[in-house]
C-alpha cells in the first residue's frame, strides 16, 4: 500500500467525486443507462453516465430493484446458441482465435457492464450495496441466481486475497471507520462510543480488520481481541468494566471473543479465516509471551439440538451442561458429515481445534436462550493449523482435546439414561 | 486509499515477505508445485507453494519457460468436449444451475491457478513480469495466444481504473521509486539522478503517474509536462538546462512531452488515455492560469512514408517540411482507416486534434532520423475530447486545426509536382 | 512537517513511553528528584528521573503542588546578589565572557529544570498541564507570578507560531482527537458523538485546528466554521438540524461561530488571532466563492453594562437593543481606552472590524442573561486586517461599519431620554 | 508527531510559502527591515517583513554579512546600565513585578528578534544557516561571541531533545532527504547514488537520523551502521561490493561505522551522544539477535602524537602499533586531564568503553596518514552505559577492556626501550 498519499492524489480523488456528485441524471431510464454505459467511447462521459446509473439505482424502490435485477439477469445475459456454437467450434479446433472467440462469448454482457460501472470513483463499494439488494430477493427468486453468481465471480476477483490489507483498528482511528465498528458488530453490541473506547483503549485490548484499497474507510471483517492469563471461562467477566487491565506484554493468552463481517453484500467472499490467523501470527511475533491463541465462541445451536434431542424440558448441572456440549460440538453431525454447529464449521474447517467447553460463561438472555449460557473455546495452534484444516476438509475429522474427547464420552451415557 | 499504513500493516507485510522469503523449495517441478497450488486447502501451505512457484519460476531459463507456458497453455486448459455439452445444457434449459456449470467448466483451469498464486504477497507483480516474458514468445509460438489471452483477462479486472492511484512525482518521491522512473522513461532518456532532478524538481516541471496498491512503490505508467508560455516548438528548448524557470502560475500552457509505459506484462491494459486526461484536469484546477494543454510529439513513421512516397532522398525546406507533416498526420490512412502515424492514433482516439507542426523541433540523431526534425502539437480540448473521441471511433474523423489543413492542402501541391 | 512517520520512529517512540511508564519511582521527593534531574550527567537516567519527576508529581494533592511551586519559585529562584554583580561587570566591560557570565546567571535554576524535564516523552504535555495547575493557585498566592513567568517564557518559544501546524478536523480525524474537540468546545457545548458529526461532516461545515509537533492529537486552539448564504443573525438557526445543507461551492459566506483555546496551561500564549484569518486565507482560495468572512459573536458584557448604566430593568424593543448594542460595542471603554466589551477586544485586536448586531439571535438562556439575545458579527475582510490591528495598536481606534455608527449615534438619544 | 499531514496542512504550508516567496523587498535595508520587524503589530505583514529579512540577508557579500552581524551585536544588545538598575532592584525586593522587568531587560533586543523571525515558515532552517555564516567569522572577531551565545540559546530551546524525531533512512526515504546523506556524510564519503543504495537498501545495513519538525527534509545528524557476525577489523572489509550480505536476523554484532553532523549551524547543540545510544537499543529490541554494539572508529591524533612523542620516523610492525594505539587512547591526556584523541573524548563522554584496536584496519590514504592504518572499536554495553559516563563525567575514568589495558602496558616498554 502507499504509505502516504501525495495532495494530488486526494484532490483528484474529491474532484472526481464532486465532479460527479454534481452530475444530474436525465430523464433516462437506469435500462438505457446501462446501455449507454456499454456503448459509451469516452472515458470522461462513460463516468458520469456510470455514476447516473448507481444514482438512478439508489432513487429505486425495492421492486424496480427487482425489475432491475430481472433485465440484468435475461436481457443481460449471454448468447445461448451462440455459445453453443462457439464452444463446438473451439472443440474442433482449439486455436487461439476460436478461444478468444469462445471466451468473449461465453461471458454475459452484464459482466463487462460491471466492469465499466467499476471505474467510477467509489463504484467498488456501490456494487456491493447492489448485491446485498440482490441477496435479499434470492430466496423470493431463485432465477436471479444466475446474476449473483456473476456478482461474486468479479466480487472474488477484486477482493483477492492478496489485495485486502490488514490494519489495526485503535482510539486513534478515524471516527468515519470507528462508527462503522459500532454499527457492524454482530457478536457482542457496542452501545455507545465509550463503550467501543473500552474495547480499543485499554493495553489489554486489541482490534483487527481487513480493509480493502477502493474502501479505505470501511473494513471487510474486524476481530477483537482481549488479552489475558488463562483460559477465558465467562464473556461477562472478559469485558467487566470493572476487571484490571494488564500489561499486553504480561499477558499469555489471546482471545478472540468476536469476530463479524460487515458487508453484506460481499457474503460467500472469505477472508475471515485468514484473518484470525494473520492476526495470530503478526500477535504472537509483537507479544512473545502469548502462548494461547483461543476463542471464547457461542453454540448458537445448542439449546435447539437439545430440544430435538428431546432434552428441551430437562434441567442440567453445569458439569452435565459441558458433557452435552463437548458431545454436541464433537459428534453432532449434519448430513453431510459437518459438525451441527455453525460456529464449529467455521472454525474446524479453519484449522482449529475444539478445546475446553465452559458453563455459565455467557448469563445474557441470549446466552441462556440459545446455549443454555455454555461457550466454547476454540484454539488456534500455529503449529497445527494447516494440518487440522487439511484432515477436516478431506475427512471431516473433528480434532478435541481429551478433556473434550472424555466429556463427550461422558454425554452418551447421560443421554442414555 | 488509505491514507497511512499502520504499525501493524507494515508489520505484516514485512513478517509475510519474511517468510515467506525463507521458504525452500522442496524438489518438485514448477508443474507439480502448479498443481499443488490448485489443491492445497490450508492458507498458509498454499502461500508458501504460490511462493514457491514464483522462486521456481524466476530460475527458469528461457526455454524451460516456454517448456512452463505450454505446460499452462494446454494441461490447464478447459476440458473442450465437457464445455461443449455444458453450453448445450444451459441452451437447453437456462437454469441457475445450469449456469453455474457451464460458467466453472468455461474457465481454464489456469485462471484458478493465477487467481490462487495472486494471493501471495508481491504476486501481482510476479504474474506482470511472467506475462512480459510470455509477450516475448509469442510471435514464435502464436499458440500460446490462448494463455495470453487468459492473462489479459484477469489483469484487465485487476487493474480496473476504478482501482489505479494518480500521484504526483516529485524530488520528494522515494528514492526507490524513482529509480524506476530513471529506469522506464522512453521518449527522452534520463541519464543521471541530476538529470532526473530537473524533470521534477523546477517550479515550471511536473510528473504524475498511475500506481496500483499492489504495486505501491511501482508505476503503471507516468508523463512528464513542462509549464511554460505558448506553444512548444522545440523539445531541445524546452528541456534545456540553460532556461529560464517561471513561477507554475505564470505559465498559459501545459505541454505533455514525454508519456511512458513502464510494465511490459500490461501491454494491452490501457489506462494512459486516463492518465493525459485527468492530469490536464486536475492540473487546470490547480493553475487556473493554464489554458492550453498540448503535447509535443515526435511523428515516428513520417520518413519512412517520405520514402516510401518516393521523397526519401528529396530535400526540403522548413515550409515543406511543415506541409508534408500535416499531410501526413491528419490524411494519410492505413488500410482500416486509421491514421498512419501510430503516435496520432494514439492520441486522436484518446480525443485529442492535431494543433500546430514545427521543424528543427528535434534535432537530436532520432529526430532527424524518424521525422526529419519535425514534432507535432496535439492539443486536448477539455471540451471537445469526448465530442472528438466520439467521431474518431465512429467514423474516423481526424479533427485538426486549420492551420494544419491548409498545410496539408499545400503538401498535395508539392507532392503533385 | 513529516508527511509519514516510518516504523521506527513509531517503535521508538512506544519504547520510550513504555520504557518509562515502567519506571518506578524510588522513595525520593519531587523537590530531590528535581535537584537529580539538574545533577544527572547520563541521557537516560536523566529521562528516568524525568519521568520520575512528572509520575510523583500526577499524584501530588492540592496542597503538596502548591508547596512544589513554592520550592521552584524560591529554592530554584536566580542568586540576586550574584547577578547584580554579574550585571555590573558586564556593564564595565562589555566581553563576551562576562556577557556569557551574566546571561547564565540572569536565569532562574527552574528554566534549566524544566528544559532537562521536557527532554522526556510526553513531557511538553505534562509542563503544560503543570501551568495549568499553577495558574489556579497564582491568584492566592500571587509571589508565584515570578515562577509563572518563567513557564510563560519558555512555553512562548516552544509554541512559536513557526512550529504550529495547521490541520482540519474532520469526521475522518482519529477518535482521540476528536473527543478533545468535545471536550474543550467552551462557545456553544457538544454533547454527543452525533452533535459532533453534525458539526464536521456536512459539506457546509469545517473546523480548523493549529497543533503542536510534540502534542499531536491535543489541539491547541480551534475554531468552527459555517459556510452559508447572506449574513448569520440567529445561532440557533446556523445550528439547526432542520437546516438544508448547501455544496459548499455555493455559499457566500464563512462564518465563524465559535473558537476555543483547548490548553488553560496555555494561556497569555497567543495564537488564536493567527489561527481565523489563517483559516479566512484558506478558504478564500479553496472556495472563490466566499465573499465574506465574520464571526456571530456573543456580547459577554451586556446585559452587565446596561445595568451599570441603570437601564437593566428597562424593557426595550429589537430596534432600541441593537442600538445599545451598537453603542457598547463601539463606544464603551475601559480606563485604558480598549472596548469595553472582552470580544471586541480580542477582533478587533486581530484586524476586524464591527459590522452588524442582531436582537433575537442567541435565544438560549444563557444568550438572554449576558446578551439579552444580542449578537454580533465582526467582519475579517482580507485587504484591511493589517491596517485596522495596527490602528487600533497603535490609537485604539476602533472601525465599525457605517450602519454600526448610526445605530450607535441613536443609542445616545435612547440614552439621553 | 502527526502520522499524516492532512490536504489543508498541505496546501497551508504551500500558500505561505507562494506567499512569502512572491513578497518583493522594498529598498529598505536589512538594518531598517529588523527594526520593522520588532516594529510590526499585524501578524501578515510581519511574516512579509521577516521573510524579506532573510531574503535580504541571502543576498548579502561576506562583508555584509560581517556588518550585520555587527549590527545585532551591539544596536540591538542589552541596555547594560539599565539591567544593572533591575538587578538591584530585583536583589532590593524579589517581587513577582520586579523579577518581570528584570528577566525583560536582561535579554538582549536580538533574542525578541529572533523569535518573531522564526515565525516565517522555513525561518527556522535561515537562521541556522546564519549561524553557520556566523560561526565562520568568530575566530576573526571574538567579540561577536555574544551574539553566538544568544543564537546558542535560542537553538538549544527549539532544537530540545523532546522535539527531535529518530526517523530511519532507507531507499524508500524522499530523494531529497537522501541527497543531503550523500552531501552531509563525513567519515566515509559517499560518491554515487549507486554507493548510497548500498549503504541503504542491503539487508544488513541500517541507516537512522535525528529531525526536527520545522526542517522535516533536512536530517540533523545521521549514523550509519553494519550489521555483522564478530568484532569487525577493517572498514575496507566492511563496505566491501563483494562481502555476503547476510540476513539481519543472524547478525550478532551492530557496527556504527560513521556518524555525521549535518548543521554547521547546530555547532554545539548536540544531540550525537542520544543518537547512538537510542538507535542501539531500538537495535536490540527488533533484532534480538545483536549482543554488541560497537563503533569502528579513527584515531585521528594517533600519528600527530607518534610524532610529538619522536616516533614519527620509527617503523612499527602490527602489534607495536596495537600497543601504541592502546596506549595513546587509554592514557594520553590533554592538560585538562581528558584524552587526548578528540574521537575518544565523544564516544567516552558518551558512556561507551575502548574495546579493541586494530592494525591495517583503514588503509586508504587518509587512514595511513592520520593513524598508520590502526582503528578502535567503541563498545556501547547497553548496561554500562550510564556508569561510565558518569564515572568519566566526574573523575575522567577511561574504562578499557582487559586486553587494551594489557597492550598499553606493553606499549610503555616499547617506548621506554
Amino acid at each position: 500500500m502507499p504509505t502516504s498519499s501525495s495532495l494530488s492524489e486526494l484532490l483528484s480523488t474529491l474532484f472526481e467525486r464532486q465532479l460527479l456528485a454534481r452530475f444530474e441524471p436525465d430523464g433516462r431510464s437506469i435500462e438505457e443507462l446501462c446501455g449507454a454505459v456499454l456503448a459509451e467511447k469516452g472515458e470522461v462521459s462513460g463516468l458520469q453516465t456510470a455514476a447516473a446509473v448507481f444514482k438512478k439505482y439508489r432513487g429505486l424502490t425495492r421492486e424496480e430493484k427487482l425489475e432491475f435485477f430481472r433485465f440484468l439477469n435475461n436481457a443481460f445475459d449471454l448468447d445461448r446458441s451462440r455459445v453453443t456454437e462457439l464452444a463446438q467450434a473451439y472443440a474442433d479446433d482449439p486455436s487461439a482465435e476460436n478461444y478468444e472467440a469462445f471466451c468473449t462469448g461465453a461471458e454475459a454482457r452484464r459482466l463487462a457492464l460491471f466492469r465499466r460501472l467499476n471505474q467510477a470513483p467509489g463504484a467498488t463499494a456501490e456494487l456491493v450495496r447492489m448485491r446485498a439488494d440482490l441477496i435479499g430477493v434470492l430466496k423470493a427468486e431463485p432465477e436471479l441466481r444466475r446474476l449473483d453468481r456473476d456478482f461474486v465471480h468479479l466480487l472474488r476477483s477484486w477482493f483477492n486475497r492478496g489485495f485486502l490489507v490488514l490494519r489495526q483498528i485503535t482510539w486513534e482511528s478515524p471516527a468515519s471507520t470507528l462508527e462503522k465498528v459500532i454499527e457492524y458488530e454482530a457478536v457482542h453490541e457496542i452501545h455507545t462510543w465509550d463503550d467501543l473506547r473500552r474495547r480499543l483503549q485499554p493495553a489489554d485490548r486489541r482490534c483487527f480488520a481487513f480493509f480493502h484499497p477502493s474502501m479505505p474507510d470501511d473494513p471487510l471483517i474486524f476481530v477483537e481481541i482481549a488479552l489475558i492469563n488463562g483460559l477465558p471461562s465467562s464473556v461477562q467477566a472478559l469485558l467487566s468494566d470493572s476487571r484490571t487491565t494488564i500489561d499486553a506484554s504480561e499477558a499469555d493468552t489471546a482471545v478472540f471473543y468476536s469476530i463479524s463481517n460487515c458487508q453484506k453484500g460481499l457474503a460467500g467472499i472469505s477472508f475471515g479465516n485468514s484473518l484470525i490467523k494473520q492476526v495470530a501470527r503478526d500477535l504472537s511475533r509483537d507479544l512473545p509471551g502469548l502462548k494461547t491463541f483461543v476463542t471464547l465462541s457461542p453454540l448458537p445451536g445448542f439449546t435447539r439440538w437439545l430440544e430435538q434431542a428431546g432434552q428441551g424440558e430437562a434441567s442440567f448441572d453445569n458439569t452435565a451442561l459441558k458433557q452435552l456440549a463437548a458431545h454436541y460440538l464433537a459428534d453432532q453431525k449434519r448430513p453431510d458429515g459437518r459438525p451441527l454447529d455453525p460456529v464449529a464449521r467455521f472454525h474446524l474447517s479453519n484449522g482449529a481445534q475444539i478445546h475446553a467447553v465452559h458453563a455459565g460463561a455467557d448469563i445474557s438472555d441470549n446466552g441462556i436462550k440459545q446455549s443454555r449460557g455454555v461457550m466454547v473455546n476454540y484454539l488456534y495452534d500455529l503449529k497445527r493449523i494447516s494440518k487440522n484444516l487439511q484432515q477436516f476438509a478431506e475427512t471431516g475429522t473433528v480434532v478435541a482435546s481429551s478433556t473434550i474427547r472424555t466429556l463427550a464420552k461422558q454425554a452418551l451415557k447421560l443421554l442414555a439414561e
